[in-house]
């Protein structure tokens, strides 16, 4: 890799950071808070580090794929190695592995948590929780890409690394026009929902926490019992919506903005993802209605409606304990944990445009079964699907679920029950929060060792970033020097 | 699907299964029980039916691959069907779904039972359980063709839909004469391991029945304790060892047979195979011992290379309770499960070599992603694989997962705990017998209601079957008449 291209960048993406500070230190400011310090001083750090790499001038500026690569895997690792510090040199969060979970948790918009008193926490420090939500789900990178000009020119190989989904699309030829123009998207969704929120009497502290948490598909709450402590069916529905919308892939609203509304509606990945939401949503409203666990069917279909949008946009709030319902919505929760949301949003997960090519390849091999000297393409909202594609989704589902394997085999070392094992890895690797047993909505992180917190780490990365910037950093071929 | 040519097959597999039975009735008349007379009525059934079946003369007897899949579907379903009379007509097992499920369970090779009290059953019937193993571990329809000439022309497809493995390779050019060799081999085998019992001291009932049971990769046995009931080193030793021989791929002991030394230990898959098994054990043995639940590194180690032995063969003899286990020891038996042993062996799961090619794929990958136009292709044992072949692994390693899925999903209704019914699906997709929780080794599958029995009886068949056959039958076309 080209050394001195990556750690220029990251030197970039460092001074971006400093600025991400900004707000929770202003927030500190507000509420009176003695933890300005800290913010104070890691943006001095942050400003020192990322200057001095800046001043690292690279002989060769081209981006080959593994320098794009490196750049998405060392910059998520190094901007939330920085942005753990607040917690540390404010005391909120005493142990730095600690902090770094968190960070990593918030940064990749999972939302699983160590912390097991959120509402003992300074507001700043929360604000900084959340707020790394909103960086993380549209990438940093991207936002990097979006603010500096001197990346635009030869950067689509660090959309295609930090952007999710099997083919990220551009909206607009320019790489640097792409990534603005998904910026005003998501700013504009998120107004939108902090207006919804506020028109309903949340607080304003509350209501930017919760648009975070939404618009990132992260998770964090500020609140013990996560949306649920509101106990106000107008929110538990707006932001039910609202996790939808962000669920879906955000340049699809690009073309309604267009008034391209054929695309949109007809988007294979949107109805894959509308009718999985909708029909989880009605087994689980009739699975706790039959059950008793709700005594009226409006208020299961509140509950199963916000716990299905929030676990398949891996958001991960929660409004009841769902860790106590029957074994057949659990069940259905921990399946929707792996589809995840569309391609192009700022979900984890799998992802469902993976799921749609993955059951039209299954389809066709049926077909090649019974008739093997048919010849059929797999074509996806009208356009042939290249091969490549179709066998990097395939090998992406079965590496996803190897590593899913190898990680719940190191995890299971700790000796929790298999549910808590399990949940454990999918929830961090699909980014979505909590789990079950140990892990549920009512329970946290914070019992595992440190060992442990830095592999579900691994995972959380590994979820955000779609594995390959991740996996590459284990292969040695990848650190040789400029090889191409 | 050419209906009278398959009735025609069925016909032919029915009456070759009427000489299945006389094993049982001869044994059922050493030991005078009255369970004779069930056997005799069964065989006149059997042989009748067959009889009229093999009477229809197809007017086109050219089998074309759907053909091949709807004979080998209809011929597992209806043998089974006929196989559960036994028990039902001799009152042994009073329910019909009960006695399905259990002949399913024996012809699959499984060993998942709904027995609670398998030591108060007649001899004859517990000798008629384990023989449905050692039948349906070659597969039955492979039989029909060692023992009637008649069909041995064009039975290429029924050998490919029957056989395990993505791309079964024939031993000699022509299908009967392969399926005579693979049954020389397994029939040799299965002598040894008689003789290596016999010469131990194990009574000869008993040793029939475990080499019934190791031979298919099946783990019906006559004590409640299975294996752990002789308490005995030699015995759990001898059938570590076949457990893994039969696990190999019986076509590379005809490479032996001829003195092909190094086709047979440079086989990738074998390699695969032995190392999964030799580090599987080293770990459990060392968290056995270290977690205290056995006191010496000998015992451990024997029940650890048993216990992986039995669970990758997909056997699920036991010779201990793992279910109280570590967690880590449990959730490497459960990755076991679905790794399973050798293609064109006896055994479930997934097979090795399609965990080989899947590695090699994925590798390939990431250079694709590092090196986007470097073109290269996958080798097995020093030969290019076929591109489709390994699309179809990938496509069948989805495949597999979704429908595991969604039979835990159906499963999952019946309100068990997590964990039993993840491994009770587990187990019976993968053809291993016992699970974990409920259905671990010392459980049953008794407390399931009757619809979760005929979906277990579907899971051991997709699995048992590789999915194809069995799946189509749900594809409308499949039925068609004539289409080709």
């Amino acid at each position: 890799m080209n050394y001195r291209l990556v750690l220029n960048s990251l030197g970039k993406a460092l001074l971006v950071e400093t600025f991400c500070f900004l707000p929770s230190l202003v927030v500190a400011f507000i509420y009176r808070e003695d933890t300005w310090a800290a913010f104070l001083q890691v943006m001095l750090v942050t400003a020192v580090v990322g200057g001095l790499l800046s001043f690292i001038k690279p002989k060769q500026t081209h981006f080959y794929p593994r320098d794009a690569f490196a750049v998405t895997a060392f910059a998520w690792i190094v901007l939330s190695a920085f942005g753990a510090l607040p917690f540390v040199l404010s005391g909120s969060i005493p142990h730095y592995v600690d902090a770094f979970f968190e960070t990593v948790s918030g940064f990749t918009t999972t939302g699983s948590t160590i912390l097991t008193d959120v509402e003992a926490m300074p507001k700043s420090i929360l604000f900084w929780r959340s707020f790394t939500h909103w960086i993380g789900g549209m990438g940093v990178l991207v936002l990097v890409m979006a603010i500096l000009p001197s990346v635009q020119g030869t950067s689509l190989h660090i959309l295609r690394a930090e952007s999710t989904g099997p083919s990220p699309g551009k909206v607009v030829p320019k790489m640097g026009e792409t990534a603005k123009i998904l910026w005003i998207i998501y700013i504009t969704l998120s107004a939108l929902m902090v207006t919804f929120l506020l028109a309903g009497g949340m607080p304003l502290f509350d209501t930017l926490i919760h648009t975070f948490g939404t618009a990132g598909t992260g998770g964090f709450s500020n609140r013990a019992l996560s949306v649920g402590a509101y106990q106000n069916n107008y929110y538990t529905w707006v932001i039910t919506i609202f996790m939808f919308l962000f669920g879906v892939n955000l340049s699809l609203y690009w073309a309604l903005a267009k008034g391209n509304f054929k695309n949109f509606f007809k988007d294979e990945e949107l109805r894959f993802y509308f009718f999985t939401v909708l029909i989880a949503t009605l087994l689980i409203t009739w699975n706790l209605r039959t059950e008793g666990i709700f005594t009226t069917i409006g208020e299961s279909l509140t509950h199963s409606a916000f716990q299905v949008s929030t676990i398949i946009t891996t958001t991960g709030f929660s409004t009841t304990n769902f860790d106590l319902w029957p074994v057949f919505s659990k069940t259905i929760l921990v399946i929707l944990m792996f589809i995840g949301a569309s391609a192009g949003s700022t979900a984890g997960g799998i992802k469902c445009v993976r799921f749609v090519l993955i059951f039209k390849t299954i389809k066709r091999e049926i077909t090649r079964n019974t008739h093997p000297r048919s010849v059929e393409t797999v074509k996806l909202n009208g356009r042939t699907v290249d091969e490549g594609i179709i066998s990097g989704v395939m090998t992406f589902f079965a590496l996803y679920l190897i590593i899913f394997t190898t990680a719940l085999l190191a995890i299971s070392l700790e000796g929790k029950d298999l549910v808590t094992s399990f949940t454990a890895v999918a929830t961090t690797i699909n980014n979505v929060g909590p789990g079950l047993g140990l892990v549920g909505p009512m329970g946290s992180f914070a019992e595992f060792s440190a060992a442990s917190k830095l592999i579900f780490s691994l995972c959380m990365l590994v979820g955000r970033l779609e594995i390959f910037p991740i996996l590459l950093l284990f292969v040695p071929s990848f650190w040789k020097k400029h090889s191409i």
